[in-house]
């Protein structure tokens, strides 16, 4: 069976020296290729970033290495017109913002917008987009820089359109909410995005190999996991079960 | 002789996920240590950050390891109290901005300077940072975020206030300028924060090991290297000459 997994955290870039990270180890998507790919029958396509932990080398699996959302978004595109996935595990933390324009205080007082309604508003972050050029490094000369920053391509609602019949499994990452409130979340996403399965996890919930998390289907039934090669197993048993029915 | 060196780039925190952060590899630091350490009557301080690549283990070295600007400001002020360094080697890309608020889109329409006067925009800076409670994780929910950041201590001109006596190697990078402006910005820096010497360098012209720039002495005199082991032997050479004389 052929597999795509995503991992690791996006970079988008502020200038050619900051950028906005997502902070992601890559270390569940990691253990999940290593899982999957001990199974011979297996091929994995594997996208990441360079500063993501990879998956052992191993001849089942091609790695992809991107930087940003959009980045991700076209790397995908592509591998899903090429080949047909049997699953796809969408793992990476992908910045839902990249950055639009930026604004010193003092370019900020010559540039706000007129007045408070949002047709004005709408046209004051469309127009100062398409002025934007973009800068090499951004002055620090002022004592606040104001940076706007855009949606991305919210790629989890694309993978559905992109590959019909893939079991496609994807993440809802929140910090300290109730356990309802992430399972509420989760349950939406799966219903909006028409996914297979959400693992939905909470941050203050992962340390190194503990990561406490819920693996909710579309039939409606939630299962636990406590560490990083439970929920490895847990989603190579939800694939495989899957492929024999 | 007791050197302190800082090296990597700092992460300024959004939220419990999102940073902006500084790229650096921390290999000119990296080169910089194992060349001095050589020598056995030398001991390091080393300040970095965790993604940073490091210098070998050596009993010579002690680690100390930041995130954020005002951490690695926070730790010099430590070192430098309770310390006599002969030399200071500040090549850490501290970011110059850190996250003071944000707004969404919706937010931001709520929420106005009401005019464009400095007077109001301070205001306005000024009370939103107040009462900004610092979120878990920012939401996704609005086509733009309006994130606004203020300036960090400026750690550079700290040093010769903390170390009256030490030779003090700044750094000073832009991306892509002619010689003329990266040597005038650079002399600038030097005269401001009264270091002993700033190394001038351009991002387009780093790649690896190779690395071109020109070290600036308060003394007048430009000398030029082209990779991490010449830059490391000429500020080796300027820091022992000091302490020969």
């Amino acid at each position: 069976m052929k597999i795509l997994i995503t991992a690791g955290g996006t970079t988008e870039k502020i200038d050619q020296v900051r950028a906005i990270t997502n902070h992601s180890t890559g270390r569940l998507g990691q253990a999940l290729a290593d899982y999957l790919a001990a199974n011979p029958d297996t091929t994995i396509d594997y996208v990441t970033t360079k500063q993501a932990l990879k998956p052992k080398r191993h001849s089942n699996i091609t790695i992809y290495t991107i930087e940003s959302a959009l980045d991700l978004f076209l790397q995908l595109e592509e591998l899903t017109k090429k080949e047909h996935y049997d699953a796809i595990i969408h793992s990476m933390a992908v910045s839902d913002f990249t950055p639009a324009f930026s604004f010193s205080e003092e370019q900020l007082a010559k540039n706000l917008p007129t007045s408070s309604t949002q047709e004005e508003l709408d046209n004051w972050f469309a127009e100062n987009e398409q002025t934007d050029t973009t800068v090499s490094k951004i002055s620090s000369n002022t004592e606040h820089l104001v940076l706007v920053l855009k949606k991305t391509p919210k790629i989890i609602s694309y993978l559905r359109e992109w590959q019909p019949k893939a079991k496609i499994i994807g993440f809802k990452l929140l910090v300290d909410v109730p356990k309802e409130s992430l399972l509420a979340v989760a349950k939406n996403s799966l219903i909006n995005n028409k996914t297979d399965f959400i693992f939905a996890n909470d941050l203050t919930e992962i340390h190194g190999e503990t990561h406490h998390g819920y693996l909710l289907s579309k039939d409606g039934t939630v299962e636990e996991a406590q560490s990083k090669s439970e929920i490895a197993a847990l989603i190579t048993e939800k694939i495989r079960l899957e492929e024999s029915k």
